[in-house]
């Protein structure tokens, strides 16, 4: 394990060098990025050809293959999604707030960069792509390890951005890719509290709690979302089902597509049968508890165990309820503090929604899928954060930033 | 550790209680919890007499004992401690940014409770005190885990505390006390992360950094200050020399004072003499590097060990540097990002300074016996994080408070 080791110092290195670039010298070099991966398509490619064949013969799933997957468009699209980088502002540098305390002293909180970031991942190549130029845009070094699977692809990109950062005259140490695949190296990354500052696990939620179970390193957990839709009594019947059929359906293996619709016993006496119909037309399998199944006996049972699952394909468990307060109690008890909607027309419930539900997105009338930094126009997205602590919600450069006091007097001692 | 399981549970559930609550509802249960510990004074006192007996029997330090001890007075003083927390503005409810996206959808970006705070300390009956209720004028639960030789005075705080929530209406399990003072006990409130949304360890180094290491809850790191100052080639010496004796002697305990000096050879000719009579006149015992030892032969010689050690007590290093950017790698390589000074009329050094060095506070012509939330202003202080993530430096009420997002919609869905 001493190479990793030997990486983090060399990280640690990079980053006293990155931390103090100007937004210029770094947007210039994500630019040089962007260029020199698309002159290395022809490489990466292959090397990515390499990975689809070893994933092939074992028996990789078709979803997992697609993930893995490069083309000559798809890294035209990384390539852009860098270009897209350099246009955001640079949240580094920026005043946070700044006062005058009553001795003199001007105290001034601004933004920094956090320093070296590991991120642990699944077999997707364009993670590399996208954490290296968030990671620089933010005067952060960062150190990739990616899955065995994606191994020579994510050692051709790297090459390919080496190449970028020396013509930049920037130390290539900052983006490095951990050489050794095993599960002993990314154990080792978790306590290399010297060395790193943070720690991204991106994948599925055995990689994350694994990550959160082990690590002394402190983590920025994404994570599960079990998400709901409410409708309440008043809902407006053809909102509801938009928004409805959307969070369910549009893309239902993402952490912000809802899993439970919880429905107001009133409003589903007039228009549940409807909704059932539009979400069946749509594939849906549908789970309800008794009272559901009182509309349509055709539709499954739900057990409790349908509560607390986060399905991630066309299954959504369905329940009713007969005010907002069982609603937000049964979220309360279920949710995971992902994203949450209630769709109304009353005032107080919305208020009582909104106040009540501890989660990182609540919405009014409008469907969970939302949540993601895209939509929220933050522009680029290194995760969505379950936690509490540092950021929640969709976490774009500004999540990559920790904050210092500068503070200038005049000769003033503490009495 | 079942009970702690079940303290937990409950912390959790009088937190969600405790979120929605209007200002002046906690602000009157504060007030309310200053005035029973005033009532309270003498069951108080004589459970702390228990714990100094106690104390003493076990051959306690002096120090020890002393932060133990309650008094009358002292009790006044939490109680207009706690005062003073009513008059703090209430970060809850706060909104941080909103703005509108292009598609209608209102995003506001609040702030809300954290949860449950897990509170792990030494022997300071005062820290039951403020945590409570810098933990209730954010909404949030704390469970808390004091040393068992605070154990009886701990029991009479928290029961008065309880006293005055329950004459509020408010539920007593908001602040709980863990009755089992083993170290198992704490060590299972490290992987508690159903019912703990955070823990501050408040204390020694080897505390702190045996939560950090084993903690999967998250942890807010307070810890140890290697301060630095550096006079450079153009302080004023009168400046510099009160500056360096305000940080070194004024308070040396804590983890904002000085530990090391460094000076530029060009002002050492000048002006270090006087700076090493001025210091050995205040008892510091100072270990210098060769060049130090020049100016007095009588200076202990500095080992490399010194650079990198956080005496706490009247001894300072020293060492004599060529220029700023000397010292800058000094303190990059030796110090602990905690508080970090410059004494210099010279523009180009002190911004090199502030850009390239990395801590929580770095100062120009100040004392790093500054870095504190009663002198930054925030009226409060739960502790000094000395990490990147979520808060660093001086932490208030606002570094208890996480971030949800409101989103008002009229029917969006995701295209």
């Amino acid at each position: 394990m001493d190479a990793i080791y030997q990486q983090g110092k060399l990280a640690k290195e990079a980053a006293a060098v990155l931390a103090p670039l100007s937004t210029s010298i770094k947007n210039e070099a994500i630019q040089k990025m962007a260029e020199q991966l698309e002159l290395d398509s022809d490489k990466i490619l292959s090397a990515n050809k390499k990975d689809l064949e070893e994933g092939e013969k074992k028996g990789f799933s078709s979803t997992l293959l697609d993930r893995l997957r490069l083309s000559e468009e798809r890294i035209k699209d990384m390539a852009e999604g860098m270009r897209q980088i350099v246009e955001l502002p640079d949240p580094v540098g920026e005043e946070i707030e700044s006062w005058t305390q009553p001795n003199g002293l001007d105290i001034q909180n601004v933004r920094v960069p956090i320093g070296v970031i590991g991120m642990i991942y699944e077999a997707r190549p364009n993670v590399t792509v996208d954490a290296s130029a968030l990671s620089l845009k933010t005067g952060n070094a960062v150190l990739l390890r990616g899955s065995s699977s994606a191994f020579a692809s994510n050692q051709a990109i790297v090459s390919s951005l080496h190449s970028a950062l020396e013509k930049s005259g920037l130390p290539k140490e900052a983006v490095q890719l951990v050489q050794d695949t095993s599960r002993e190296a990314a154990s080792t990354m978790f306590t290399m509290n010297e060395y790193l500052d943070v720690l991204i696990p991106r994948g599925g939620a055995n990689l994350i709690q694994t990550v959160v179970k082990q690590a002394s390193v402190p983590v920025l957990e994404t994570g599960v979302g079990n998400c709901h839709i409410y409708i309440d009594e008043t809902a407006e019947e053809d909102m509801a089902l938009s928004i409805a059929i959307n969070a369910k359906t549009q893309r239902p293996s993402v952490c912000n597509a809802a899993e439970t619709i919880l429905v107001h016993d009133k409003w589903a006496e007039d228009h549940l049968s409807r909704l059932l119909h539009a979400l069946q037309d749509k594939d849906v399998t549908i789970r309800g508890d008794a009272n559901v199944r009182k509309y349509d006996s055709a539709v499954a049972e739900a057990t409790e165990k349908d509560w607390d699952t986060e399905y991630l394909d066309l299954t959504v468990s369905m329940k009713i309820v007969d005010s907002a307060e069982e609603a937000i109690a049964h979220i309360k008890k279920h949710g995971t503090s992902h994203s949450e909607a209630i769709i109304s027309e009353t005032r107080e419930n919305v208020e009582s929604f909104f106040s009540n539900v501890d989660a990182a997105a609540l919405y009014h009338n409008a469907s969970t899928r939302f949540t993601d930094g895209f939509e929220f126009g933050f522009g680029a997205e290194i995760g969505i954060s379950t936690q509490k602590l540092h950021a929640r919600g969709p976490m774009g450069l500004k999540a990559l930033t920790s904050t210092k006091y500068l503070i200038k007097g005049n000769g003033q001692i503490k009495g």
